[in-house]
């Protein structure tokens, strides 16, 4: 049986602007420390966490039970319960996430380039930590482990406040993630769990400018609006992902239709799923009546445009609301236009900036779209489900930012850091 | 004489508010267009404005001649009309500015790196423009020309807010680079110059975080300070400058006392000037008389710790408030410190992130100093003069950052866009 000790939870403060100030201290103070520690030190720390997460499984699992249980007297849902839910194969994947996060390349102390001046000086930009990282999150618990291994990589500090009703699961997690910091001679204090579930804890935090450099928050919409609205912290975020396929005249059909059922079908309630289907009008009454035969026999609900109807006249009609509704579900809203500018035109009117495909043959179709959708991730002849990090190759994903401002797209390690200048002179000064 | 029409500048508005909406919207409209213009298009429209500056002179001279007139009614001073007054060979400078950006590399479109993945997509991410600039500036009318140029190349549209005593001025101003713009086919609405003094305008621009992507706030701490707390859009800023230098026990004196002299002296009323010499405990009593002489005779006020006064006992002891003041004045405060590790610690407590030198001959300190220091540039061995876009080879400044989201440090054209991913496939789904 473990021995480890649950971290006690806060019920009653008498000051959370206090205690949030006490916390936010710490993880700057710590997150100094950690900008200059070597990767092999930080990665010897995350490898340690992996293995804490396994060898202590059932700490955490045992600290997991008393939340669901908590969660169950409430009523809470199921699918909600399953959210929350750590078994011993979820902890694994857990921990296995973290050591590919240590397999990945340490992004600071990179000098991003470097170039001389005529009078001599060297001037380069070299990637550094952005400092404290603030993770604001609803209940799935492998966040607090993920979140905390990529920030860690990247040298910073982080506060995790996840949702409330998995707070002891997190405590038990950050535990064992903050002795595994200790454990290597790294200040435990860069990791630091909310222990209190009080709201107002969130609105303190967010005002704590000095100390925090970055907010994500990732959730459903209104805990980003909420963030977003109350922070005088910088926020990546996205809202939603209401992502486009464009199947264009010259598209083979064949590839379309494999692109569109994997973009609808293969996982409908994530971000980067497709919720419009876009299609040249002059292919439209010969490719609809298919893609749409296929997209109903896998259970997808069709919302078609006026045009739409009359080609398949069985779909439901879809409303001005349609085009800008995130589904997240097996429904697809689906509009016949005119050519691909006219495709452009409703992406940038309807679209969230998420992520936008275009299936075609044609060379400069294919151009125009990947220089004029305006969105942060642009596929020519793919699937919008890789807009990820780890699909993209980032090694892992801290969030998707949908605003232009410092990351725009899916964030890895290297968005977590900023860059210097450093300049080396020889006694230059300025004439 | 010219026979250019000023732009009438609105005294009273019913609703300001859809001003500035109106106002967002038309250049949210416009950076469209300018997104994908060429680069040849986009360079021929900058030349056209550093021509229409020169020939129409005049023009702009006789505006100015009403704002100065304006400003002496008001009881307005010497160094602020100085600021305001525009002369032929400003005017002429202002030209030459526009030419330079002209013929910088266009950012726009640049794939700035590109990978393939195990599954043959082949991943990259395209610099693009941000969207639309907002630039809240104060008197100084060439950052109208200046701040257009740089946004213009970048592919943004920009609104541009100066000081309510340069109305006339920066009507003049934009009213010809908005010419240029249209004379070379594109989007004249691309420049957006707030035609009305009323400061409420600033508070309704800061809201429209649907239009504006990003707010550059330059002037006096007072006016930055503002638009932080009053923007929902991003803003990109630094307070101040208390830029230190470091002079290490093992430094060249000949070079450190050129580098000092440079920092303090050769533009005392910039932010990347010297406010704060440190010196090791080593050197000090060698050093500090000789320095202190040396910026005496070029009338420094010296502003000395407990020990810089045992040494040099004439000079004023500094306060703690001394250690953060930006006194962008002859005054310099000096401190004695036991080591680098002393300097470090009083540049991250005192220090404002903005640009920090030290003066060494060892390696190891030259190291530890560029990797520790936490701010925007860190420069070994020349002077904090150089911390500016044009001097490092930006080839032009938007501005100065010392928040480290999107951009830490000088700012360029570069950093006035963002990039997205870009994904050529064939086909691939995910799986």
């Amino acid at each position: 049986m473990s021995k480890t000790e649950p971290v006690e939870t806060i019920k009653e403060t008498t000051d959370i602007k206090e205690l949030a100030l006490s916390i936010a201290q710490k993880a700057k103070e710590a997150s100094r420390l950690l900008a200059i520690a070597s990767p092999h030190l930080k990665n010897q720390a995350l490898l340690s966490m992996a293995d804490g997460i396994v060898s202590e499984s059932e700490f955490i699992v045992g600290e997991n039970r008393k939340d669901i249980e908590d969660a169950l007297r409430k009523g809470i849902s199921g699918a909600f319960v399953d959210r929350l839910t750590l078994t011993d194969s979820r902890i694994k994947l857990m921990a296995e996430g973290i050591r590919q996060v240590a397999a990945l390349n340490d992004p600071v102390g990179e000098i991003v380039k470097m170039w001389k001046r005529p009078n001599g000086l060297l001037v380069g930009k070299m990637r550094i930590p952005l400092g404290v990282i603030g993770i604001i999150y609803e209940s799935r618990p492998n966040v607090t482990a993920d979140a905390s291994a990529l920030c860690i990589k990247a040298g910073n500090g982080v506060i995790l406040r996840g949702g409330s009703e998995a707070i002891r699961t997190n405590l038990a997690i950050g535990k064992i993630l903050k002795d595994a910091l200790r454990q290597n001679g790294l200040p435990e204090d860069a990791i630091q769990i909310v222990p209190i579930a009080d709201r107002s804890f969130v609105l303190e935090m967010l005002k704590l400018e000095e100390y925090i450099d970055l907010i994500i928050p990732r959730g459903g919409e209104g805990l980003i609006r909420f963030v977003s609205e109350n922070s005088r912290i910088p926020v990546l975020k996205h809202y939603k992902g209401v992502c486009h396929v464009f199947v264009d005249e010259s598209a083979d059909f064949e590839m379309a239709e494999k692109i569109c059922i994997n973009a609808k079908v293969q996982r409908p309630g994530v971000c980067n799923a497709m919720e419009t289907l876009l299609v040249h009008e002059n292919i439209a009454s010969e490719f609809l009546p298919l893609i749409v035969r296929k997209l109903e026999e896998r259970g997808v609900e069709i919302r078609g445009c006026k045009r739409t109807k009359r080609i398949v006249p069985h779909v439901k009609e879809a409303t001005e609301e349609d085009w800008y509704t995130e589904y997240l579900d097996l429904i697809l809203s689906v509009k016949v236009v005119k050519d691909i500018e006219e495709a452009i035109e409703h992406i940038e009117r309807y679209g969230s900036k998420h992520t936008e495909a275009i299936v075609t043959q044609n060379y400069r179709n294919a151009q125009v779209f990947v220089n004029s959708v305006n969105s942060s991730t642009v596929l020519v002849n793919a699937s919008t489900r890789f807009s990820d990090g780890f699909e993209l190759g980032l090694g892992a994903e801290i969030g998707i930012s949908t605003s232009k401002l410092h990351a725009f797209g899916p964030m890895g390690v290297e968005e977590l850091t900023t860059t210097k200048f450093v300049i080396y002179g020889n006694g230059q000064i300025r004439i």
